[in-house]
């Protein structure tokens, strides 16, 4: 699936496997292109600038950025094929005029953005496109879905990785995610956000993410007893035997791992781990590391799974569970706003939005009378974040984006300048770096897993006055 | 992107868009593999059925079975390419043997399914796959994440719309959607369930799905005043012009929209409708219908949107909101496991599971006695619902596949017989006409939006007499 078009870039990621790129165009809720055809009726040629930004975070204080590479991707590559543009003229709604009009669509603008990995707060900017207003639009749908559900999933996975303590998160998720796209992008965000891997191959294809494998319940029930099932397994894996131990009785499970361990021993192997899936974690990983340790298999690791998050976590090993690493599935890979210590929820979303902030170099907002928390900050802008003298985030300023400000660094750095690719994106392991080390300069009142405190973000006064103007 | 190798199925829907298909083979959980190579060095040739089903419904007391297009489209055209196995190779971890027994993989074995936008309830079988041992396990993440989600999603859809009391309903949610695939086969599955059309224009293209769309706020702010942009939007579309009418106060909003009406009589045009989209919609609603009957436009009507579901629908129409159709985005793209009047909610996720339930003819379980939840009835099943003289369900009887049953009509129909497609797909049009005739045969109290009665399913006596035999 090699795209060999001229002008196509290449991706650091083959997402012509994720992307299709014939039908990427058709990637827009409708209304982005009857405003495009109402547009160019208008001769409506105003240069605009589009600011992605989440207004309110579901869980905890902050937002790790992710999926501005596939964003990019897409707004570099973004063409209207022939394919394309005969299926809308068969449709009569728009005119032929405009449908020729994309024939040659090019995003000639520009791109600022927030690098991925960042920690983010709401309201601040952390995509800018600047272009031709029905250019930039067309860009709303691929954009929110991918930053929503990237953003959404890096910072589950910081928030797991952090109630791990240091133990290795593994996503386990692809099978309750949203489809493939969403399966192998979760990993990608899992991965930025901390996770030490994933289950899925496609994952390690597309973006170099380690993956790992256990086995199945399917493996231990077919096979007539389960020290049979586990023999054969540690028959085929010498050196990286895991043992699911709960398909019948978990305990059992765990002395007939014992035996197979043994039987290892005797051929110079060791067994790597057990995993439990069901049950008491708690009180069956005490059990099954006491089985263990009686055999002096002080070696053999306990990875848990089942309905984990954050706050399963957190508990296991706020009461010492014995428990080496974690396999999270569900409630990462779909991102889960849901703590299971008060029921309580939301959907699992982000709600980030792609707003017009600028309009030929005038500030513009939305006031939204009937729903204030709607209304929209005006101004192209930038943020500034202040450190203290050890280099802990102390605030972030949000100003206007020429404004002159001495202190901080922006974070808004150049994507895309006049249509040419204009940053180095770094690899899946440096992100993964990058949000390690700033979240570190997070102050750990922002980091609670519940009551985390708000962060302090200051809207500059120029912005302000701004607001006051709106019509 | 057409796919021109030989023995590829070509489905209805161009799925090679949705699904790269020279690297689908990876889209695994590395286990299947790792079990793969441990069946292949044991000589493992059993053949077994291995059962979709879902344990427990997290909202409501039904599921519409949604996605098999795309599970057998992925059945039949799995394959391992050369890239990929010398991928695979590279990695080291996988004999040489065993990957070249995947070479040639073809699946020669059957799928027993129910037909999509069937209703089907907890521990039911959806799909039967019986097939060689590893060759059956291949399937399991891609059938996992298709199914759960376009199955979590089409009843999500089925339930608003029944809220929404005959108005047609319209997803909104790409934008919120995990990623591409997501928002496309949310689309879909909404389609399934009921929903009149989406925003998304590739499920357009796709699956012929109607879609619609109004204009962003953007429209309205980059000029000058609401009323141009109005009469932009208005010009362009004589026959079809939707007015978002809230983006600074929407009772003046609907001023301008009667404006821009009385502008459209005069051409012979009419303005279809006006869109809500933030603020209290049943105050709002009521309002801004007064408005315009003053003008005498009773003939617009009123769209609304901003995070519905089925329960803030039940609501206002509960309350005479005059609101003619909704758009639903978040909650219905997502699959929102959450109830806004009580808060409580559940990660937006189908739990389904895929497992082993027959081996070389013999019913195969799983006891799981440190969680009784999770436990498998063993044995491959059919389900045959009975209904009364006017054909409304009573109860479904689940028994062992060959067991000889009187009454009723057998739910899972063959899909595929020895490798072939056994089954004429039907158009996503006579799906959707299938959800809502047999929905109207589910009794009302099963289909409550909260607190629904849970409908009666019964195991014949065979099968439980096999789980007493679980060893």
């Amino acid at each position: 699936m090699k795209d060999t078009r001229e002008g196509v870039v290449t991706p650091k990621t083959p997402l012509s496997a994720l992307l299709s790129v014939d039908e990427m165009a058709l990637f827009v809720d409708y209304y982005q292109l009857t405003m495009g055809q109402a547009d160019f009726d208008a001769q409506n040629n105003s240069v605009i600038t589009a600011n992605y930004y989440v207004r309110k975070i579901p869980q905890g204080q902050y937002l790790i950025a992710a999926g501005l590479e596939q964003v990019v991707h897409y707004i570099l590559n973004l063409r209207w094929t022939e394919t394309t543009l005969d299926w809308l003229a068969e449709r009569g709604d728009l005119s032929t005029e405009y449908l020729n009009s994309l024939r040659d669509f090019r995003f000639n603008g520009s791109v600022f953005a927030v690098p991925e990995g960042t920690p983010i707060f709401p309201n601040e900017p952390i995509i800018n496109v600047t272009g031709r207003s029905r250019d930039v639009q067309l860009f709303e749908t691929y954009l929110l879905c991918v930053m929503n559900f990237q953003t959404l999933i890096a910072t589950k996975a910081s928030r797991i990785v952090q109630a791990a303590r240091g133990r290795p998160v593994f996503d386990f998720g692809a099978r309750r995610a949203h489809g493939r796209d969403a399966g192998t992008l979760a990993a990608r965000a899992a991965f930025i956000g901390g996770a030490s891997g994933t289950s899925l191959v496609l994952a390690g294809r597309y973006f170099n993410i380690p993956y790992v494998g256990t086995m199945a319940h399917k493996f231990v029930s077919e096979r007539p007893t389960e020290l049979e099932a586990f023999r054969d397994y540690a028959t085929a894996f010498p050196d990286s035997t895991t043992l699911l131990i709960d398909t019948y009785d978990t305990l059992k499970g765990a002395q007939n791992a014992c035996i197979i361990a043994k039987e290892m021993e005797t051929r110079g192997a060791r067994l790597r781990a057990v995993r439990l899936d069901s049950g008491d974690l708690l009180a069956l990983s005490r059990h099954v590391r006491r089985i263990l340790d009686a055999e002096a298999l002080d070696y053999v690791q306990i990875i848990a799974s089942h309905d984990l998050d954050e706050f399963q976590i957190d508990t296991l090993l706020e009461n010492g569970a014995p428990i080496d690493s974690f396999g999270v599935g569900t409630r990462l890979a779909t991102g889960a706003n849901f703590n299971p210590r008060t029921s309580e929820g939301a959907p699992s979303a982000l709600g980030g939005v792609y707003k017009l902030v600028e309009s030929d170099g005038r500030p513009v907002g939305k006031q939204s009378l009937d729903e204030p928390s709607k209304a929209t900050i005006p101004g192209k802008k930038q943020i500034y974040r202040l450190t203290d003298t050890d280099g802990n985030y102390t605030k972030d300023q949000v100003t206007l984006w020429d404004e002159d400000v001495s202190e901080g660094q922006p974070l808004l750095v150049p994507i895309i300048q006049n249509g040419e690719l204009a940053y180095n994106f770094p690899t899946l392991q440096d992100i993964q770096a990058h949000t390690t080390a700033e979240l570190k300069k997070l102050p750990d009142p922002h980091k609670r897993l519940t009551n985390a405190a708000p962060y302090t973000i200051e809207q500059h006064p120029s912005i302000l006055a701004h607001i006051e103007g709106i019509p």
